[in-house]
């Protein structure tokens, strides 16, 4: 190893990081709909054991009526289906220098899955809510120690946010039951938002009077230049493509050997500000960009958009990347921003490829 | 960060593997069977997209009766279900020094699951094997360039052990049709052995009369403890226990925070030698050791077994580990011991523990 992959490492507190948050391998882009086990996970403690019999989601707070709903409760009210895609926050962060020290993610932090449940709304609805409702706080049932504040996950919507009909407490994924490790037996989904708001093992809703003051909020998942500055929460992703490396891999450093001849490059693009307008590829590093042939708009606005380039490879060494353009001119930049939490880095792919 | 922690970390390179390969959070240690998306993977080249309908599973080489045989067929042979333990001879590699560059396991790669398909020994039995048939070979759909070697992946057995009635030719796990990352549409399972010899997506299988000649078995997955030395392949699986982390984790570094009093530790423990009879916990850090209660014996001889220990946990700082011992009399070190490629490190856990 050179001195530049060291620097370029992890330590082993990051490394039992990783060896527990799943990442989706990039071949899995192929999948319109991610397969169970390879969409993302980030658990910041422990996957809870949850028994789905005395387990009940209590609705509180500033609210009229305050509920205690059973899961037959949930599932007979009215339910939709959508997909959305999802998306860590801190995905793209070990591109990030200086480096943040974090769950060590390269780009794999993504999944598209369908999300069956109940609208947040219906319920806040029937709850009652007052004049004066600012934030609504979901709290999960993973509990551990952050920032040397023992805390149980917790994480807040603006009202208004919370009110957006395609926000869902779903109950089931890809048509089957939650797996343990995606929240069972309930989750919040926020289309559009970077996972963090997406709270999982959903077992208390607060209607708040005043913004969330708990550590995800206020510590954690805030975009900040600088660590004194009081920041800004996360919320919605920004828009994003990856592509599946073409041909076949080294095994250890993963570069590409792909035959010359002409390839279809497929992918995926993404964003939480609006609908994915244009796709481009590259194969000279970002020099020289080409439209891409985008796929038909998603049945959901949240999910993921195909898109595919017809690739005529000769041979040589190429650094292939893709770039997206959402509907607001949103698009990638060529190398990361650093900011303290290494959040939000959206910079484009490179996939270093030898064709031969 | 110190530079101890520096030099206990991994390089870029061995960070996109973990990035791409899954480890079982060790609280899904609280599952007999290992739910979906939680079992661990540890794929050398890229899940391939296989399409079932047009699939074969070629049976060839030393056989009087070659055979191709479609999923269906192998759906209407007889089939068994049995849970096997499976676990990749590289977990734990990252605890061995000098450091081994290669999938940067901690502890997770490990799972069990129950697995459905139909004896392998049937298969070959019909295809009809001759007098000098020395080794099988399992070829792989999955296809890389490794040691400067392109190839699919490939394994052999021993002509013995591929009879051996356990040895599975599996279509579905935990009830269901495989997933695309664990070998859709067919595997081989070899109930026993680390997770090498298991091949995912198998399209064909070779009986030889020479031993196999593949990267896989020469180069790779041999236990060495010199470069130079030709060393001998891999099999069977030493034995290990693992505990589920008691109390509540630190975000970042994974130690755990655990309330004074009486708390029930759980475990598993496994062994392809043979069955576990005894498992020992310690609180020390392996200095004074107790034994644990075994739980029933598992219906499968190669599934792991449950165990408990009823740990009076009194405030301060505590190393909490764990030790099987199977019917050969074979336990676990209380320090790796070093070989060329990182394998069957089993030495003991160590989960550092505060008691308040």
């Amino acid at each position: 190893m050179t001195d530049t992959t060291e620097t370029q490492g992890i330590s082993r507190e990051e490394l039992r990081l990783a060896a527990r948050n799943h990442g989706m391998p990039l071949e899995a882009l192929r999948y319109d709909l991610t397969p169970a086990g390879l969409h993302y996970l980030l658990i910041h403690y422990d996957i809870p054991a949850v028994d789905p019999d005395p387990w009940r989601l209590s609705v509180e707070g500033h609210v009229r009526s305050p509920m205690e709903l059973s899961l037959d409760d949930l599932r007979s009210r009215p339910t939709t289906t959508q997909a959305v895609t999802l998306e860590c926050a801190g995905n793209g962060r070990t591109m990030i220098e200086p480096h943040v020290v974090s769950q060590p993610w390269v780009l794999e932090a993504v999944g598209n899955a369908e999300w069956t449940g109940t609208p947040l709304r219906g319920v806040l609805e029937e709850a009652g809510i007052d004049q004066g409702a600012v934030e609504v706080a979901f709290k999960g049932l993973d509990r551990g120690v952050e920032g040397e504040q023992e805390q149980s996950y917790e994480r807040s919507l603006p009202f208004d946010d919370a009110m957006r009909s395609e926000v869902l407490l779903a109950f089931e994924m890809n048509g089957r039951p939650l797996l343990p490790q995606h929240g069972f037996p309930l989750r919040l989904v926020v289309p559009g938002w970077y996972g963090m708001a997406s709270v999982k093992w959903v077992s208390r809703i607060s209607v708040l009077t005043e913004p969330f003051a708990g550590y995800q909020n206020v510590h954690s998942y805030r975009l900040r230049s600088d660590p004194e500055e009081e920041g800004e929460p996360l919320n919605r992703i920004r828009p994003r493509s990856l592509l599946v490396p073409p041909g076949i891999p080294e095994f250890q450093s993963r570069s590409r050997i792909v035959d010359a001849g002409t390839h279809t490059v497929l992918g995926r693009a993404w964003s939480g500000f609006g609908p994915i307008e244009r796709v481009e590829f590259s194969d000279d590093d970002g020099r020289t960009w080409w439209d891409a042939d985008l796929g038909e708009p998603p049945a959901n606005e949240y999910a993921w958009r195909g898109w595919t380039f017809e690739w005529h490879a000769s041979s040589g060494e190429w650094v292939l990347c893709c770039r997206a353009t959402d509907a607001t001119g949103a698009t990638q930049a060529n190398e990361p921003a650093w900011n303290v939490g290494g959040y939000t880095n959206n910079a484009i792919q490179r996939v270093s490829t030898l064709v031969r």
